[in-house]
């Protein structure tokens, strides 16, 4: 018997900060058939209202250092505002979507980064998705939204990447699900020059990244979300796709497809 | 055969406040047996956020404003900080927390309170509580934990009273459960002087209850508390007590039953 087909799609900050596209990829998800998972990430709110509260925002290689003050600050952002506003968004699209953080029903636990080499504070480490929970929540009629936020089961709340909490719930999903990945965000795909739609890569297999990134073409953005696409590739999730958020309802959109 | 049972505590602004009572607090909600929810008000957190981002505060009789930007305040605060923060210390204690708003899986609906007499804003009353929806996510094995924030079904997030979401998904429960409602506040339970802990009253019944409004006895804050106590009473929630926190692992602690 074929495994049910479970379409897992991250959607990235850039789409957050735009209610119009924001609301346009939800009802590109609410019309997808079958099960999902949505799962987002933060968006530049959270640096602001940093700011607005006199929070440093440091970032390192693309990576947001967290200390306590601003650990409350994404919490908020990420599991409050952003979640829930997705969430309410979906529900008036007739999709039952129930938001979670990894802490909920204890879904993502993970570990606080080692502080050496680079101390990045309240950022945490994937070790464990409970894919039965997730599994759960769906078969109890829900469309799991994961926010980046997780826990490491000792009370503590951590940051965590949304693009690895994508891939880290992919390959929990695969071993009874068949697993759809696609990563939406602001581009069409992978681009040789970024400046250069016409440069889209529509494959890209490992060799071939590694020798990109050993060329310096694969970007710092880009760098840990390829990454991740590969270890969920090796963890056996099925179909991974990279491209914008218009891909969704339009098979004929040119879009990066991550293959062996 | 007897409905199973399902254990309903609300705990309010000042326990959330204090880290030592609120993790004493959550310690005596694991230990209790069977089946349970969490209902979680929101603190003075959310007021000091407001002032912090300099949006005034308002309130009218004891009940916020909910401005726009007031609304993603408190929705960042509960549903965010708060509530996984709740979620996070649960999980540390064994309780398998899943945190929700009424927007998540759709269990709360409510609708925007008309703007006159007074216009509170972004303020929402319950008109719908889905039994199923919570039945269903207590049988996949969750303990849910509510926030304040409820929302219209038509994308619209809406502050709501957190007694009176304790009150309305124990009335709802009532049909499939036995259920015990217990409100956990700063006091031990409905005081004749506020001043005099020997002043408690171990029963209240509606009569006495609209005795000592009409006395003027019962204060603010207590009156809506206490009119969700009668509706939920009305509408066949088994055993409603009001009291101190402690009570909920001390059988002998003296608090206030709401009786027919």
């Amino acid at each position: 018997m074929p495994k049910p087909k479970v379409h897992i799609v991250k959607i990235g900050g850039g789409i957050l900060e735009d209610t119009v596209r924001l609301e346009a990829l939800l009802q590109d998800f609410a019309s997808l058939k079958g099960l999902k998972i949505l799962v987002h990430g933060g968006g530049r709110d959270a640096s602001l209202l940093e700011a607005q509260l006199g929070i440093p925002t440091t970032m390192i290689d693309g990576r947001r250092v967290t200390s306590s003050e601003s650990l409350r600050v994404v919490t908020m952002m990420y599991a409050g505002w952003t979640n829930k506003s997705i969430v309410s968004l979906l529900q008036s699209f007739g999709v039952n979507a129930l938001g979670l953080s990894g802490a909920d029903g204890n879904v993502i636990a993970a570990r606080k980064r080692t502080p050496s080499p680079v101390d990045y504070g309240y950022v945490g480490d994937i070790h464990q998705v409970d894919a039965s929970g997730i599994t759960g929540i769906m078969e109890a009629g829900f469309t799991p939204v994961f926010c980046a936020i997780t826990h490491d089961k000792k009370g503590q709340l951590l940051n965590t990447n949304a693009d690895t909490i994508a891939a880290a719930i992919a390959a929990a999903l695969t071993e009874q699900y068949d697993v759809r990945l696609t990563y939406c965000f602001e581009k069409q795909g992978v681009l040789l020059d970024l400046n250069d739609p016409h440069s889209l890569l529509t494959e890209l297999n490992r060799q071939k990244f590694e020798e990109l990134v050993d060329q310096g073409v694969i970007h710092q953005g880009m760098l840990p979300k390829l990454n991740n696409c590969f270890t969920a590739l090796k963890l056996g999730v099925g179909h991974i796709e990279i491209g914008s958020e218009s891909m969704l309802q339009k098979p004929e959109q040119p879009r990066t497809t991550i293959i062996h």
